[in-house]
């Protein structure tokens, strides 16, 4: 259930009530600005994904810097974004079920929609119902690029499915999504770089023996904040899918991505207040396994410095203090996120601050859109 | 923001749309009268955890069954518990900050209201805002006993922070919290033991010296579902917070709480859906970082057999069949979480199935309530 906000517009940042989870407005412009100037002059479009923040408020703030429209992950994530004025998004994932499928088919009576399959007949399906509801869908074939997840193979299978949704009724085949998720956090970057050359290698492929069969693939959607530059540098994908740039992790940061990726600075913090300070050298903060999410690792205390986040339990963060540091009860502490997607995720509310004052507060839209 | 239940009483479970926070009732009533029979006879009180289950409706469950109250985690969980009709709730953690402390001063015109302090100055802050507000808050002094988060040092510490509650205007000295999170998960049997019978010899020290300084020490407070028949055995314990084994959970059936405490089973299932299987032996399901947390690793998949839940992405679950075996897109999954309390908290309603009917439907009121 919806939670009350824990801040209004006008209040000093001292005054939040905690946890929250604050988004440094600055930064999180800069990010938005610095991903616009890196896509200024290449030839590729930017389709943020929603994912990331589940808000259509920063779908429009994306699309104002030029995004094409947004991703979502979800058909419910894709309702929510239609419902706050994104005209045109893909679903960068497989819908399966007969009443997903119908609402994915009805809301194409709304906005641009697209979609990825991996399955004929999960395809004809979706053809069936654009066809009952009077719209059409747009698609994209998944393939497997060496995230081992969703996908086709690379080549003949993927022709295959093409030749199937390009002669459906109510689909339109626009081309390929060819996402290697677990790329992005590889932390070696020439290991890094290996795979996604091996990816686009896969991709590349792909399209000749499209094109060998007839079929133009005027869209090649996938890459993330990880891959950025590599794939700007290798030039096969045309429509990026990053969101995490415009928060950035602790992940991404242990991983150096800010250094294959210039630029990009943490803007979201999950803001804790000390509850409890029990022992010298020890701290326990008011946020733990239900204030953020744990399995990229603990967050980084941005500040204050020399404090160590050890450990969470539900409700508590055992905090470590550097020798002759000391936090008393009361004390903030600004911690960047383990892994920023499903910590957003927790919240209902984000809280925009600019210097030491609130300025924006907004909903988490698609809070726990997860259908 | 609140989404849309995804089922209504009267369905049928295969159309429940995934993914879901089912409970399976009459296994969830079972381990409610399987609480109440091992307590039957026993010299303590039953206050459950409600961080586990964040809904007054499952707390009145409880307390339809013999328990004495509820305890809660944060304040804001404390509210929610008192709107949905519980008259006495502990919470079981400091609090801290003049806005939150005010809000507990004023539930306490409510309700009866418990509280943990292990601070000489938060102490004297609670009493003065229960002065304020014309009201009186209980009090527990938190030791620590083993756990290595909040709480004083046991003995003579622990007397003085009691000694300074019993003399502050507006408090009431009502006993001690020693509850080990720690020791509810460790895996090795006798050494789970041996923490808990170092907590408890603890704990008995500090009451036999708030005995010599002349304090009663009527509610002895702490344990959870781990150390429940120990703690029932070692007897210091008079009020028993146990919260999980209503659910239970992959974790804990990995460290054999069951065999400890005979008879808890798994009530709490994630329901997800296939919505891919594009290679022999793989299939992905439609839940990952967003549908469960993975802190304590990943679930366990309750049916169908043969399968392994390899891993996660945000939205994704890739499962592993075992040799000979496939699914097919929209197949059911049923997922024990690793984790019951955080993964509850991801989700905005509760599924009561029995059978295959969907037979009752609960909001998860205090979804979020982290402040």
């Amino acid at each position: 259930m919806v939670q009350p906000c824990p801040a209004a517009a006008g209040m000093t940042v001292d005054t939040i009530e905690t946890p929250a989870l604050v988004v440094d407005l600055d930064t999180y412009e800069r990010n938005l600005d610095r991903m616009a100037a890196i896509l200024h002059d290449k030839p590729v479009r930017l389709r943020p994904h929603a994912k990331t923040h589940k808000s259509p408020a920063i779908a429009l703030d994306q699309i104002a810097r030029g995004a094409v429209g947004a991703c979502s992950q979800k058909i419910s994530e894709a309702e929510i974004l239609v419902a706050g004025g994104i005209k045109d998004v893909l679903i960068s994932n497989q819908v399966v079920g007969a009443a997903k499928i119908a609402r994915v088919a009805a809301l194409a009576s709304r906005a641009r929609i697209g979609i990825c399959v991996d399955d004929a007949g999960n395809a004809r399906d979706l053809g069936a119902a654009a066809v009952a509801a009077g719209n059409r869908i747009d698609v994209l074939v998944e393939i497997e690029v060496g995230g081992q997840r969703c996908g086709v193979a690379p080549g003949a299978a993927a022709v295959e499915l093409a030749r199937i949704v390009a002669s459906t009724s109510g689909l339109r085949f626009r081309g390929l999504q060819a996402y290697h998720g677990g790329a992005q956090h590889i932390r070696d970057h020439a290991e890094r770089r290996d795979a996604i050359e091996r990816a686009a290698e896969s991709t590349r492929t792909t399209i000749a023996a499209l094109k060998e069969a007839g079929l133009e693939c005027p869209i090649v959607a996938g890459g993330g904040t990880g891959s950025l530059m590599i794939d700007l540098e290798l030039g096969v994908l045309n429509e990026l899918q990053a969101g995490s740039y415009i928060f950035m992790d602790a992940d991404y940061g242990a991983a150096g991505t800010t250094g294959l990726a210039p630029g990009f600075e943490n803007s979201l913090f999950v803001l804790a207040t000390v509850m409890s300070a029990p022992r010298p050298g020890i701290a326990i903060a008011d946020a733990g396994l239900k204030a953020m999410t744990f399995e990229s690792g603990p967050p980084r205390v941005e500040k204050p410095a020399g404090i160590r986040y050890a450990g969470p339990s539900d409700e508590h963060g055992n905090l470590e203090l550097a020798p002759g540091l000391s936090l008393s009860l009361g004390d903030r502490l600004w911690l960047i996120p383990g892994h920023c997607d499903p910590t957003v995720n927790l919240y209902d509310w984000y809280v925009g601050v600019r210097g030491d004052r609130v300025e924006r507060i907004w909903p988490v839209a698609a809070r726990g859109a997860g259908a």
